[in-house]
């Protein structure tokens, strides 16, 4: 799995200004006055906005991610309605033999209740069959899907032979107010008020955008973490 | 592919009373007292919104729909963001082993501009080949799938190897704006300014989803198809 | 302000079903087998996807309202984007000379800091004279607006001149996920992690649609509480 | 009225790259073998994605817009719920006596149907009319305002004697697409299948937008022109 970020127009001050236009007018002007350092007041503000729920001032920037990931992770990640999404087509051209199986450290064995899953480790021969296993059925599909193809069958029907384990693409383009939302739901917090349960696959993908996120936005960043990170 | 209406509230005259709040108010009035007929008024309002693109009438209703349909067309159903969904997850239940073959009258020879494919019959043993070749993968994929569960590899990693044609269900909610708006770009609509090219198995489920919706707000549905079925 | 539910399709085992198909399929064999009590497994159900956010079984579900309050109050409102509004409209009908001043029970005197104003009783000639000046503009402004009118301005722009306490109407229509996330920002929840500091006019109108939402949803409604009111 | 863009990153380019990542690709590369010129394949292919309404590679942009308006302006504009919104709020800063008149070049008779209004110019003296009107309103309102807080009255109490011709100002973020959807709406086109009837404020702010927008992406700017300016 890998993240790149393509394009992105995203800083605290952004946020800043948009949240003095409407609440802080005139109490810039008095602070400003009264020699408080810029920096801190920015800080103080942003982890204010975020600990009040003033979610809109944290949403005038934008982020661009190119995110290569297998489909299950994008069957998650496209529920999530207020992003903009351009993905690999299927219908349009012929997918790639490239496909998912677990690593060694992705623990196998699902403990816990329905809802709060947990995973821990297996004998080492669990991994071993599931990734052959994977194997067989990516080659197995792929052979047929070329064979389709080849045959003359259409590339969206034939298409339709290939596992969840395929990967394949896309743009993704957030603001910070989505990605908060987004990583607060795909991303463990054991110590929030509301934890969550991710598919370790794709935490994986929301903690590579988050450290790409983390030095555009410094201080909205600490600030969604000291909130237990929960998007406001 | 299987589409239930499982609840609905919508109704014509929703949209109707909608508009009225907004627009109609004192024209109604003396319309009313002109003597034209209620229901002739209730269709030209309708007719005019829908030609104006005044699409906020449209949005005070509400239709949640059980559909059953193979992944490949989840996947394309879930782009759209202005709509509710849950669907069966395969990280919570083990998936039962339904899949999508093609039916014989699927045309699978696509000719055709990227972006504007069309479709037409290939020669009878083409189905054969896509339908054998599917049903191969299928039986070895879910067969892969029962290993890996019955040797304890979690659910949601099993998962990973079932193909896209396996069937899945969901309950999705919407409005008829929002209707109206996937029907307008999951349906063909060769008469219409703007034509579109849905995969032919969407456009199964969204016809079935538009002869559900059309009993309830029949003067609605008029509207949008002599409107070229282009949403306001 | 008056708040009445004009059209609704909402349950709580609206909310049952959708989380069923996605997540307790089997589970809930299991559970119906074990003899427990199938009312109590609903309130289970509702309370742990409150809990952990899983928030999309909220939204299979539909109320329309009808609110009559102050401009000032509706600017507020639609700034909800999660929600379809159709307003009375001072371009296509003559506005009603009704208009809001302070309640002797609105407390005038606003302390604390921004962000987090409190609000006190002041001395009661300072409601008078609120009363007094809310009447004598909108009477003032009222008669320049029917001036105008009768000179032949247009309607669009001679409503210019009216007041924001001038009352409107509005259809307004959300399933409960949306009516959740507004009641969390629009009410006083001092008990919540995620305390809020909503003008009481529009908190007023949110309580009326609490009332109304209530018993058409008691379990949905009792786990919003109990979770500090938070929206999933 | 004013409009000032204040960030933004928005590039056909970023058309191109998220069409081509879904659509294009392996076309692409045979088109770029066989010598095609890149400039005329961009416009082709963003022409190509207007008329068929493949909307989302519009998606992948931002810009942010600093806009000065009256709050009747900004109630029509905050209808729109597809972009991000920060306004000058009357809750936490005293409002300036800026306010709205007709210029000399409104028209302001209003001839036509109900949702098709037209105007034309009237009798000079009726400007002047709506002008004194205006101005004696806004005087007498915020003379009213003033002794309201100066009484001790809260700032949101107070503010609810102003009138909707008062300036405010606000942030506001959109994407490409979102902002081709609101001039769609609020500009007119009368060359188009979907004619509008903005009312003319509004239209004022959306075409300096526009002007704003159009030499950021002028390919996208043009094929929206030429497809009867209807956001895809």
């Amino acid at each position: 799995m890998t993240v790149e970020l393509v394009r992105s127009s995203a800083h605290d001050s952004d946020v800043v200004f948009a949240a003095r236009v409407s609440t802080m007018g005139e109490q810039t002007l008095e602070d400003a006055a009264s020699g408080v350092d810029a920096g801190s007041k920015d800080k103080g503000l942003i982890n204010f906005l975020m600990r009040d729920r003033h979610g809109s001032p944290f949403e005038h920037n934008s982020m661009t991610f190119y995110v290569q990931a297998p489909l299950f992770v994008f069957r998650e990640f496209m529920r999530h309605r207020i992003a903009s999404y351009n993905e690999e087509s299927g219908r349009y051209r012929e997918m790639r033999p490239v496909f998912y199986v677990p690593a060694p450290e992705r623990d196998l064995v699902q403990v816990g209740k329905p809802g709060a899953y947990d995973f821990i480790p297996g004998d080492p021969s669990l991994t071993e069959l599931a990734v052959a296993s994977g194997r067989a059925v990516a080659e197995f599909a792929y052979a047929e899907y070329q064979k389709q193809l080849d045959a003359g069958v259409a590339r969206e029907v034939a298409r339709t032979v290939l596992p969840l384990s395929l990967y394949s693409s896309m743009y993704v383009t957030m603001n910070a107010r989505s990605l908060m939302n987004f990583l607060s739901l795909r991303t463990k917090r054991p110590e929030s008020h509301f934890p969550s349960f991710p598919q370790r696959e794709i935490e994986m993908v929301a903690e590579l955008m988050e450290e790409a996120w983390k030095p555009l936005m410094p201080l909205t960043h600490a600030a969604f973490e000291a909130g237990g990170r929960v998007a406001p």
